[in-house]
């Protein structure tokens, strides 16, 4: 008998129909003999129906009353769910966010839990009782209800799971878990049975929509192991989990792409110490998000400084970057905003060398022009021509053989 | 500089255009240098929404949950309406009936207030906030959502007016005021500008919809000053106050007509001690509501025993009824459900006798037959034909001169 957290999303319990589908999938879990605790978000659609209304009455809505606005979408969800489980005679009862002691920060709309009492779901347990929780909600120290911002059902879970020590935490979602590459873009994409959290959290912050960064970081620290599956299809899913001796033999785990970034280029900068610096304090003090820095090798005293933010930032980064430049009088600043990162990831790439420069050779081939290259730990990152993105997955899919599972043999 | 109350039910704040409405209510009270408390309840239809939800997903919903389901409603406007205040520069914040310290007993969809601590609602009084509350729902002692039944919003705002001692609670609705008759049925009905508790009780029990007789009974405990009101059009509504001295010069405050009953007759009963307590006894036992009884004069020592139950329950009733008939050798049991009750309402008859004659001979007057009479202290009532319900209302309110105020100089 394990203890199991299971979470549903929106679109898992978006109807009277996928709310049935989910209380099957829950009593058999508890049929199994599991004891479980089921975290559920509102129905999908609702959230942005509040919104609306929210937007109909002002223009910019107090923080603190779009956070007890957006809180009601749980309570529905949750009590819809209990009471379709107790009439099946499964005893269940909805719990929100303040009843199971999530407590949060005082920032409202995108709450941080500062800890979790879970004692109602732990007596509710120990009576033989699977709490349905309200994801994405809590209580700040004034008793105010806050909410967890995007994902925040996922951190609700992860934080229930931690806090109640549960063998495994479950994220059911509208896909079947992580996959070698994006589907839709590299047909042969496998689905991955295994992934440690560091690989997770590279492919979270690449733009894999699967799992929230934050859900991944919170579970990675405190060792929960965490799983994605399908609530729509049965079948196998992605645990992510600690990395062990077994996930280092393979080299790479995945591909990903990234159209998110624009890169900004300072032309003719002075070669001298503090030069980078000035620049990047100046962006860093707009709270804006560089992501990969390159300096070219300096020739005749000046070099060029290029850096990538997210596009969304452009405008303001070039205000900025604008003024920096004519301060330390560097030659102008290019801005080229059709580029993708393409980036490699894998534990593997701990203990095996040669795997950026397969990667260069692999992009090379195909005719690709690598503009920027960052490396981390478990982590080649390249930046291409935006036109070359799907080419590049696909061919470093290939290269790398992702399609097979290195973990059966053949 | 007075401390209001002032309650808002479903209709009143149904859409983003009802919201702003009485948004400009509450800003108009608050300019007017007055202290207020709003309560709001959740837009209309919303409870209807969610208890359809409930049906598609279940048969017989858990009470438990019920509530939970139930409570995400007012969040909706309680948020809604501090978020449009805060945008017009007038600080409002919004409190659930659990922030405010709505403690109830454990009657799940029908709980009672057990006390009202409005901790946060004085705090927020005195740093110039207005409080928006949640109506109809509080906590129990787990600190479990509960909700107060039909009419809890009002019992809610009277509650909050009671702990506070403010100097009125106003409940804002789609009439204006409470009628001398139902003016659909008496078109010349006169709306009442004051009205005493106990004649607002009878008019309640009566089926006049405008206050439920719970919020009414909550008033006149804790002598809160209550006044009925329209929030779609401006004007003076109806206060409902204690008992004063001039109250008194007012023979009759109203007439109201109830179709919500029936008759029983237990026929050719044995005419000795401890009959009525063994009918009346065994009719009690299964918690049906008898209203009038009547027992003829006997003749022969046999006698009829009449009554009266609200039509929901005439079957169950019935059943009983014929069961006791049988163990006390009565003749027959007989029917009737196409009866009304008509009743007149007034403090004034205390003082002054010759009302009920006075009914008796209108009614007698069109013909009308009086089956069965019943009086208490301030008030009067026949059971006629179904058919006779208008023509006995208009007659009554002619008699009486209702149309005519009896409190200003004609």
């Amino acid at each position: 008998m394990a203890l199991l957290i299971q979470k549903f999303g929106g679109t898992s319990v978006g109807s009277v129909e996928r709310i049935h589908a989910v209380a099957d999938l829950i009593e058999r879990t508890a049929r199994d003999g599991h004891q479980l605790v089921v975290v559920l978000s509102a129905m999908s659609g609702e959230t942005d129906r509040l919104l609306r209304l929210a937007r109909e009455v002002c223009d910019v809505p107090d923080e603190r009353e779009l956070d007890m606005l957006l809180s009601s979408g749980e309570r529905v969800t949750i009590s819809l769910m209990a009471m379709t489980l107790r009439e099946r005679g499964i005893l269940a009862q909805s719990f929100t966010g303040r009843q199971v002691g999530i407590v949060t920060n005082n920032s409202h709309t995108k709450a941080r839990i500062s800890r979790v009492a879970a004692d109602r779901v732990k007596v509710a347990l120990s009576d033989g009782v699977i709490p349905i929780v309200a994801g994405f909600q809590g209580i700040n120290e004034s008793s105010d209800v806050t909410t967890l911002g995007r994902g925040g059902s996922d951190l609700t879970a992860v934080a229930l799971a931690a806090a109640l020590k549960a063998d495994r935490c479950v994220i059911y979602t509208d896909v079947d878990g992580v996959y070698t590459a994006d589907p839709n873009v590299v047909p042969n994409a496998r689905r991955l049975s295994v992934l440690s959290y560091e690989e997770m959290l590279e492919l979270a912050s690449l733009g894999a929509k699967v799992l929230q960064a934050r859900s991944v970081e919170f579970a990675a620290r405190h060792h929960v192991p965490l799983e994605v599956k399908s609530s729509f299809i049965e079948g196998q899913g992605t645990l992510v989990t600690q990395e062990h001796a077994d996930m280092e033999k393979v080299l790479v785990s995945g591909v990903a792409g990234d159209l998110n970034q624009a890169k900004l280029t300072v032309v003719g900068v002075p070669d001298s110490p503090g030069i980078a610096a000035q620049v990047f304090g100046a962006v860093a003090a707009e709270g804006l998000n560089v992501d990969m820095i390159i300096q070219n090798i300096s020739q005749d005293a000046l070099t060029d400084i290029s850096f990538t933010v997210p596009r969304a930032e452009l405008t303001q980064a070039l205000t900025i970057v604008k003024k920096v430049a004519a301060m330390i009088n560097a030659r102008e600043v290019e801005v080229k905003e059709d580029i993708a990162k393409v980036s490699l990831v894998g534990v593997g790439m701990r203990s095996h060398s040669g795997i950026a420069a397969r990667m260069f050779q692999a992009l090379s081939r195909e005719g690709i022009n690598i503009m920027m290259i960052s490396t981390s730990e478990i982590k080649v990152s390249c930046v291409v021509e935006e036109k070359y993105l799907e080419l590049s997955l696909r061919s470093l899919h290939n290269e790398f053989e992702l399609d097979k599972d290195p973990t059966t043999p053949q």
